[in-house]
């Protein structure tokens, strides 16, 4: 039944066959959850290995599944670095969780496309019904509606487009070459993706304006009026500020409260970078990092960072969908169904036409989990990082380089005898050391000019037995010179 | 084992809780493609039906996987409209082979994040494997590169994006308020994607020149030459212009390598959309309908249209991957990493950071299906795409609106007695009555001021059988008046 030779060449596999390795990779990945952190996190090997292992060409005829599971296994899972590891701390640490995965699976085999209601009316509705459901799980107000997108990157360009359409209405239809010069403001930590966001746009690299920040690395709501005092004067158009709980550098938390007041009078869009720290509005103890964010225009959140989702998931709220509407929408007729006035019509809320079925993996952790066990699963997360901050304050020769609001922790190995630029080398090599290792997987940044390892805990199989093993390279690591 | 009460709620379900649903979910998955010809292409709701239904807020505690395997089953699935269906006509008809299905469970499983090379050194190079194997598939030149983006929509924003930077490079600095509008060429057929591309990138609605079309909906070339002059006469800056290749009302194509040096000679980017006829180039047959893309600067094929892969999977080819990177690249340091000289970060490449392993799917598609086996399913729709030609052709009352170069037929039912403005209701009643039917489901267009059925063939289960069960009911609608 399998034999590819055998087959009808013009239609798809039988579903026999299907069914045969379905089986087959199901219990792979079984295995793989049960058994990754015996894999080294990230493999040492050099830039094109993989590539030039491969053909260079498709095969002419038809191959077994059984070889290509084989190369899978043989060739892919070596060469892959393991986000799903419990040992992963670079970036933010995520997981697909067993329950995403089987959503991933049914989505792949449905292939809905939820462009517009009727091309599925489940995927439209369960997207409405998912962000609704994570907008009360972190108390938003009513009035925020969610759309799906693939990344924050996507979500924070889509809320700069309508930020764009509320101040610059005139660029609508010439465009900004006649319009004053217009500018995003955010701080120098915020996430390069408003700077890829604000140059997509058309406001070029000028268009961000990046704001100091305090000693813990949050945006100064006085530089932010300054600045914008300052450019008003100049004849430029404030279209936007974006501030953010949880940077990707260290994760400070943008004064919200502080800063709404001042985009609402200068009449601008205020748009909340969340996508990491988002989940944790979940939390009563952690209500004061988000005091302030329901003032925003647009929210971003990413379950795929740590709601437990597989890749991609990310969820703009905005109150006035309306404003992201009309910086998207331009129907053709070819599009245009009986349910325009009923039903929503996604794909008027974004770049991308086609959308893949994503609420349904998210329905499907949401549901497992339940909300108690998001929320217990984040805390865990949180006393995961106070342990290994504990070990770091208490190991002479380390230190902690920034304030650690929630599950990822800046430090860095510093002996008494290196020089500021000797210890970022020794950092450097060290972190470099540990990763080709394959034991941990770490990223790192720069804090005030200091290179300072990021670890970052996000991942549901991690345990502190795991955390200890990763401690103890490190400190190998460190000593080895 | 698989019960919630139980479960550690502080990590993922248990491995072997997912292999017991992982197993379940691949029969039902396995079943479906069996059996999917028997259920309604659409389900025949309104709007809002299956958001009702379900509750307004998150379980508090968790749900047992049973539960919310049966709610899909009984409340998403029959929300569904199907575009696995053998019936789906609308839009383009595509497929989620099994083979496809099969990545995708491994991709979900992986959580590979190809953002840079050490991310997923795997998902990064078998990206360039996957598109170079698709590229000389279809005969495109060795200079052209692949990335992987979601949709066709990304993909040619990203382009035009790209066109930008070397049309108007004083605009990456300050953006495009100092410098003289920008415009893009397209044909008046041309897809909705690159008016929003347009509007994305700062050029507003004005930003697209729509070029007429000849009498088969192909962009006039002499309507191109002329619209360059002028603006050129009137201070625009020409930016790209965008040849398509299978337009997406009528498939119609664009003379290309009439465009191509009118193009060349106005020093502006040429971008091809070929999102759902690319595939057709691996036909020696059809090669006179991409005589003159070789020449573009960027060209998008979408495999998740017509190569049988899931959603979504877009191709952009780019022969000046240099002046993408330049558009987008903007590399923080805590992105940077040691091979950034040696291997490629597919990040730079576009606005999305975040990028699932879309190359694993179209990997396994490839390697079961061979480059033979794609040629014949494609082959074999041009072919049912006749037969149903056929019969629209010998049955009196029924027209062909458009040439059908690939396996999109247009048509109407025309009985004598009606005038044009009752024909499109007619013909918009009509489909309405199918589609509500269940037996198959069509989309529409409009082709010189009259509506059109569209007939997409796309779908790997689609048989002759089929086919006259369709025809048979668009004889019964068209009849009931």
């Amino acid at each position: 039944m399998s034999s590819p030779e055998t087959d009808d060449p013009t239609g798809d596999i039988h579903p026999e066959e299907f069914r045969r390795f379905g089986h087959e990779v199901v219990d792979w990945i079984a295995d793989y959850l049960a058994g990754v952190d015996r894999l080294p996190v990230m493999p040492d090997l050099e830039p094109g290995a993989l590539r030039t292992a491969l053909p260079d060409r498709a095969p002419e005829s038809p191959e077994s599944l059984e070889a290509v599971l084989a190369d899978f296994r043989e060739q892919v899972v070596p060469a892959t670095t393991h986000w799903n590891h419990p040992s992963f701390h670079a970036y933010f640490a995520n997981t697909a969780s067993g329950p995403g995965i089987l959503g991933e699976m049914l989505a792949a085999a449905l292939n809905a496309n939820a462009m517009v209601w009727r091309t599925s009316p489940s995927a439209t509705e369960l997207e409405e019904v998912v962000t609704d459901w994570v907008a009360r799980m972190l108390g938003l107000p009513d009035d925020f509606r969610g759309v799906i997108n693939d990344t924050a990157s996507s979500s924070s360009l889509y809320a700069l487009a309508a930020a764009r359409e509320m101040r610059l209405p005139e660029s609508w239809a010439s465009g900004l070459a006649g319009a004053p010069p217009g500018r995003i403001y955010t701080s120098e930590e915020a996430h390069s993706s408003i700077r890829k966001a604000a140059t997509t746009l058309g406001f070029g690299r000028d268009g961000v304006r990046a704001i100091a920040t305090d000693d813990d690395f949050r945006m100064r709501p006085d530089a932010l009026r300054d600045a914008l005092e300052d450019d008003r004067a100049a004849g430029v158009r404030p279209v936007a500020v974006v501030a953010t709980i949880g940077t990707t550098s260290t994760t400070a938390v943008d004064p919200v409260a502080d800063i709404a007041p001042i985009a609402e009078e200068a009449g601008v869009w205020l748009h909340v970078d969340a996508a990491y720290a988002g989940p944790m509005a979940a939390l009563p103890e952690f209500a004061a990092h988000f005091r302030g964010w329901e003032r925003a225009h647009s929210i971003v959140v990413n379950p795929h960072k740590w709601l437990f989702t597989p890749m991609d998931c990310s969820l703009l709220y905005c109150r006035r969908p309306d404003q992201l509407r009309a910086a998207f929408s331009l129907t053709p007729e070819y599009l245009r169904t009986p349910e325009l006035a009923s039903g929503t019509n996604l794909m008027d809320y974004g770049v991308s036409l086609g959308r893949r079925f994503r609420a349904l993996k998210l329905w499907f952790v949401l549901r497992r989990f339940g909300v108690d066990g998001m929320v217990s699963r984040l805390r865990e997360h949180v006393r995961l990082t106070r342990v290994v901050q504990g070990w770091v304050e208490a190991t002479p020769g380390w230190e902690v380089l920034a304030p650690c609001p929630f599950a990822t922790l800046i430090f860095r190995h510093a002996p008494a005898d290196l020089d500021e630029a000797a210890l970022d080398r020794h950092n450097r090599a060290l972190m470099e050391r540990v990763n080709r290792s394959g034991v941990a997987f770490f990223s790192h940044t720069e804090v005030r000019g200091r290179i300072g390892l990021r670890f970052s805990i996000g991942n549901l199989r991690t345990t502190e037995a795991h955390l200890r093993r990763t401690w103890g390279a490190l400190e190998s690591a460190a000593a080895e010179g």
